[in-house]
């Protein structure tokens, strides 16, 4: 029985960490196909990212790993699988588009189960790549009164991870919680940072030369959760606030399909305020 | 008498700018080397920016642009000069050797009149490089006590512009006013912004993939003056927070170097909080 | 009878050249919405790009720009309008997808009129955005067979652009000079250049840190026609060459629609081997 | 004794490898301050590189892993030290500047021996930071004979590393020779690749957006050794030849800079023609 999977070790860091995980996989003669660690250094803690193939029962390894390293330490063996994902919209469709057209190709190891939006017009785009579209308008509904009944429509479903391709409706702390860790954020962002209404005219009027835009899991802390992926794009004085707002769109639509690919191959550890990448 | 200037117009958009100009330049028998143009579309304001060869006097057609456009508008011919400019540093030598280096090498159009700094560690750099360092500490002075001695030494000089080579402390109004639209400044950017102490730190803290920099004019809005340059640099988990300085000092030289060189060519238009680079 | 138009020159350098337009514009009491102009100093070539509105007629302003400025200069003036284009594609969905995508968001100015395709893998998302899909098999055909076959579709409809997204099949000198300046192409690229097959393979053996795309026409020197837009990526040693070809694509498909985007807004000049981007 | 040390492992992949080295590690009461692992999938090839602190004498420990994985096992145990480094440079001051002003803030862990120049304007530049010029006019030799009296001066120190900061000189297959996988290299690097002279000039006249540098060792095979590191600028049609080979002058010094650092830090494996970089 020839097994494939993705080690994922997160605690303490103590001696020996390495050597009781690499004697087990020794021990077991698996092979391991790609190895990482990282030790943070302010809290000395350790992460883990190993991939082994072998003659092995996947369950049995993650028992094994927890006793030899203690029953506190965070340790999950994976087999590849698909994750199952919801996507959240509004009524852009970059960031959706180009997630729908990756899935479509192959590209992202994940089930899209479907496409909840508070607007309709992205409904013929959904369909056409056969994924359920949920129309959830918020209109005359208190922001509650709206999360409970999108919340009712995601629950039908079993997920890992909330997609929010540009979902422009901020979250309760009620929402956020029930979905702990599972949901990925994508927004603009600027040196510096404009605070309030419509960034992009603020970011204008300074003139600045950069727009960015920055992929995170989502925390109560709005806009603030631990960075997954960030990049940039270069702009100037030409650019109106509604090109710089283009060139935005297209570096985040590159950042959220970097950070989605990120997150599905179990490459992303969270730890505090802030992500290790391997 | 072949010549050679650089005219910059800088004023309320009308029709026939344009016209009016070239046909003065036309008239004069004037090559142009180069011409830029732009409209500030929400307020109609017009620069340009034209580099003419030919057969004419300076001042001359300066008053004559401004016979033409209206007493107004915001006129200058410059023919080729290197500017002065008086540097400002602390402790940190990045910046400030990457400007000496290139000042020597040529590259820079640019008398340096001499380095102001706090401290004194410097003086080596600065003197091998056969400028004259002054050295005025702040030990037991008020902040205005000691930008009075930074300005009593400065205006023996007579300077285009004050660069902060990193010069970590903050000015006064009374100094930013004295020497408005002359000092130039370079500050780590982040995405998202960090306040307080240590930046860097925080950066960290926050995980964050990016680290940039910026270049600008200093106005009383503490790192808030219109924006000259920006750059960024990647940065992951694995920099420690002294690593992510380090990377930022990087970003940090050369884009306080390349908003200098903009500068030094009149490239830089200074309008309302953001600048027009040509 | 208020218009709009974008007002395209080309020509040799000489004085008044920005006088004579911007007289014709003022005594026409046009404004002038945006104006780029460019002298290219080896050859003295003039470009200029201005886009106008007012009371005029653009077929006389044409005209009357022609008689101003002798008939051997290249002028062309262009009420907003949208271009046709025809997709042609192989196997790979992303540059396509991209495309695809932003013409349905209303982000690029074109009707896609068709997409041709050697393989058929890619019907059913080409049909899914209702764009015809045009499967010509290139099996047991000869180069010029093929392409002929191809020229019989395409030549049903009236094209300005002919976008390849990724087709993999190189074309003949006949194709390129029936379609002369009218081909838009993407390559990866590296640092540096790799001849010959699976590139991506050899940038691997050889460790390249940054992966790069272009667009650019398509002239009978391969892949080496005037550069519209480049842009990189960084990679490392963990990417496979899979990993390469696949952070090669990401950059490629925003590269391209980028170009398009340039070209859609009249905003290349073609000019000996390069291209001059306003 | 508490000691701190760079263990570097470079061998054939084989089970077992890390449990072999952290159970030593462990054994030996070590503290693993970072670990880094890869494994080259196409041949199977193993790199390792760990700082270990704790109580241990380096070349015991180094043999200890030699018995342990076998004496074709390439083994080192490197304490902290600063590297010997020779530059060598030809007229151009940037790379050269750059590297002297950060040797000079401590920022690079390197004694600098010297600087080898085929002339000689560069000596205020070099003999201000108080290191030896020693300069070998060229002039009347041939290739063979300037290298002979330049072999002659560097041997006279005990060096690990010569670093050409824009030598612009081709070093024969012999000098290579004898310093082999020692001699580090900065040149300018285009989209697409320019051969012959002037590749400045070169990319101008096609028209390149993108102008780049590449770090990397000297092998026979001129400009094409393994690679450490790679970075580009934009560019654009404003840029003549001279302002592009100005933007890559400062890409060049940061990359090289940048590669010297990884290599200081003994961050690079070198495997066949391409490197590995923790």
């Amino acid at each position: 029985m020839q097994n494939r999977a993705r080690v994922l070790i997160d605690c303490k860091d103590s001696k020996g960490l390495v050597y009781k995980v690499s004697k087990l996989f020794y021990e077991l003669n698996l092979n391991i196909d790609s190895n990482q660690e990282f030790v943070e250094k302010e809290d000395m803690h350790f992460f883990m990212r190993s991939v082994v193939t072998g003659n092995f029962n996947p369950q049995i390894l993650e028992e094994s790993l927890k006793e030899i390293l203690g029953s506190d330490v965070d340790v999950k063996v994976l087999p590849p699988s698909k994750k199952n994902i919801i996507l959240m919209a509004t009524k852009e469709s970059h960031a959706l588009g180009d997630i729908l057209i990756r899935h479509q190709a192959g590209e992202l190891d994940a089930n899209i189960l479907a496409v909840v939006a508070n607007r309709d017009n992205l409904k013929p785009l959904v369909e056409q790549f056969n994924i359920p579209f949920i129309y959830i308008s918020a209109d005359n509904l208190s922001r509650e009164e709206h999360e409970n009944l999108v919340l009712q429509e995601i629950y039908k479903y079993s997920f890992d991870y909330i997609v929010l391709a540009k979902y422009m409706r901020i979250l309760t702390p009620n929402f956020i919680s029930k979905n702990d860790g599972k949901i990925i954020n994508i927004h603009h962002s600027f040196l510096p940072a404009f605070i309030g209404a419509n960034p992009y005219k603020q970011a204008y009027e300074r003139g600045v030369k950069i727009i960015g835009a920055t992929a995170h899991f989502v925390t109560n802390d709005l806009d603030e959760g631990p960075i997954i992926a960030q990049d940039v794009v270069s702009v100037n004085h030409r650019f109106t606030w509604r090109d710089m707002q283009q060139a935005g769109r297209d570096v985040e639509k590159i950042v959220l399909s970097r950070a989605l690919k990120l997150v599905l191959e179990d490459r992303v550890f969270v730890y505090r305020n802030k992500t290790v990448v391997f």
